[in-house]
């Protein structure tokens, strides 16, 4: 990267997204990082140029898809996928001081879902309010005078000062999130190893997707990932994410010429790889 | 259904799981209906025969899938799917009066997010807090003296006394959601039209979901739905859900005897129809 680049993310200090971008700035010359309020916000930033770069979660290995970061990046913004960071993910329950009441645990949804199997043996009653973020969780927390609690990581707990009541309380082992690194212009070099798509089919019939799917098997290419989404129009119509471990718009990019027979949206979100 | 049916549903009153039971009632001598606080509250108490069946959403035209419905019913619970039902889904914005000031916005997350550009443009300062329904939020609305709002049904407006602000406000026309039917026994007796699976591969190689389609494809079955799940042990590993235009258990039966040759695991969630 030549430029002075600024990366957004989704804020404030002391989220999984500032330590993916961690990742990212030691392997590029990163000059600041931007806190974003929220994923949109990041998205939008980035595609009015106001940041080189932005990242954003797009899955986790308990919870699943970060439906706004897809829907986002398929309708409302162009820009190009340009790495990923997989980033292993240890959930903390964090409060003022070791008191054991709790009536209220802030979070962001995905951080709640991944936890609520602890949270509902261990506090029955405490009642869970979604934030933008796990680290805008534990700055409600850190700035509340009642008995609540933020789930949130380690560099939370240190950033805004707050007590490790528990440690690593994901429902399963081994969590994990995968961000991307999106933007307007090319700036990081990684081998395209992956292209994540988004199509739209001609028509809806019995064997459309076989179709589809078929010509990344004859191929011989592994998909990795496959999501339908609604196309908000109709129950039962749905777009398709699709990533796969080949470049399609290099060695493999009769895949996509061979993809328009069947979709009348065939649209490359990226070729890219993992950032390390 | 011979027996007095009692259904349990995502309560409290006013809420669009309250007007999909109702349609459910219009066809089959349902008892009483049993609002109920959270959908794992409605699955296991169905699950534990303390209510004959439970109703909860699966799915929505702008949103997707609801995830705890389908994990539920793949992983927590052994209940068969016994009909759907779709309902017109109709958001308002319900406030105490015609003020204009609102800081903070209530509903369930799927509600939020069907509105999100709504909210965005006519709201954009206001913070918004999930919670387990719409009709919750509704009631957290009439019983606060801050300046909030709730997002829900014309139904909750009524039940609450509250006063509609915007009527019929999601970003998207045609906003539908679609609701499963479950129980232990057998007690809806509609015509199978469709049947719901959930399928985990034997092993993770290109090509292999491409076989599993061909199973539905060489018998010419429509595939209404294919989600992808996350198996909650590695990033990238996936259980799936499927729906086709088929019973499986009847007529097609070949086809999930064949569907053992790729997968590990081949779990009919119901074989059902429409109640209507």
């Amino acid at each position: 990267m030549s430029k002075q680049i600024i990366v957004g993310y989704l804020g404030p200090a002391g989220t999984f997204s500032e330590q993916a971008c961690q990742v990212l700035a030691k392997h590029y010359p990163v000059h600041s990082l931007k806190p974003l309020p929220s994923i949109p916000h990041v998205l939008f930033e980035t595609a009015r140029g106001n940041i080189q770069l932005g990242l954003v979660p797009v899955e986790n290995s308990i919870e699943g898809t970060v439906n706004i970061t897809l829907d986002m990046l398929a309708h409302e913004v162009d820009l190009n996928i340009q790495g990923e960071v997989t980033l292993d993910i240890k959930h903390c329950l964090l409060t003022k001081g070791p008191e054991d009441s709790i009536e209220v645990i802030y979070s962001h949804p995905q951080a709640l879902a991944q936890c609520r199997r602890f949270l509902l043996k261990n506090f029955p009653d405490a009642r869970c309010i979604t934030t933008e973020s796990t680290a805008q969780a534990a700055q409600i927390v850190k700035g509340s005078q009642e008995p609540v609690a933020a789930l949130g990581s380690m560099q939370a707990a240190q950033e805004y000062g707050l007590f490790v009541k528990f440690h690593d309380i994901a429902d399963y082992q081994g969590n994990k999130t995968r961000f991307l690194v999106v933007g307007k212009e090319k700036l990081l070099e990684a081998q395209p190893e992956k292209t994540s798509l988004f199509l739209a089919v001609k028509e809806n019939r019995p064997g459309i997707l076989f179709e589809i799917l078929g010509e990344f098997a004859r191929e011989n290419i592994d998909l990795t990932k496959i999501e339908s989404r609604p196309t908000k129009k109709e129950l039962g119509d749905y777009f398709f994410f699709l990533d796969c471990k080949a470049d399609l718009l290099g060695e493999k990019s009769g895949v996509l010429k061979r993809l328009k027979n069947t979709c009348r949206l065939v649209k490359v979100l990226g070729c890219y790889g993992n950032v390390e």
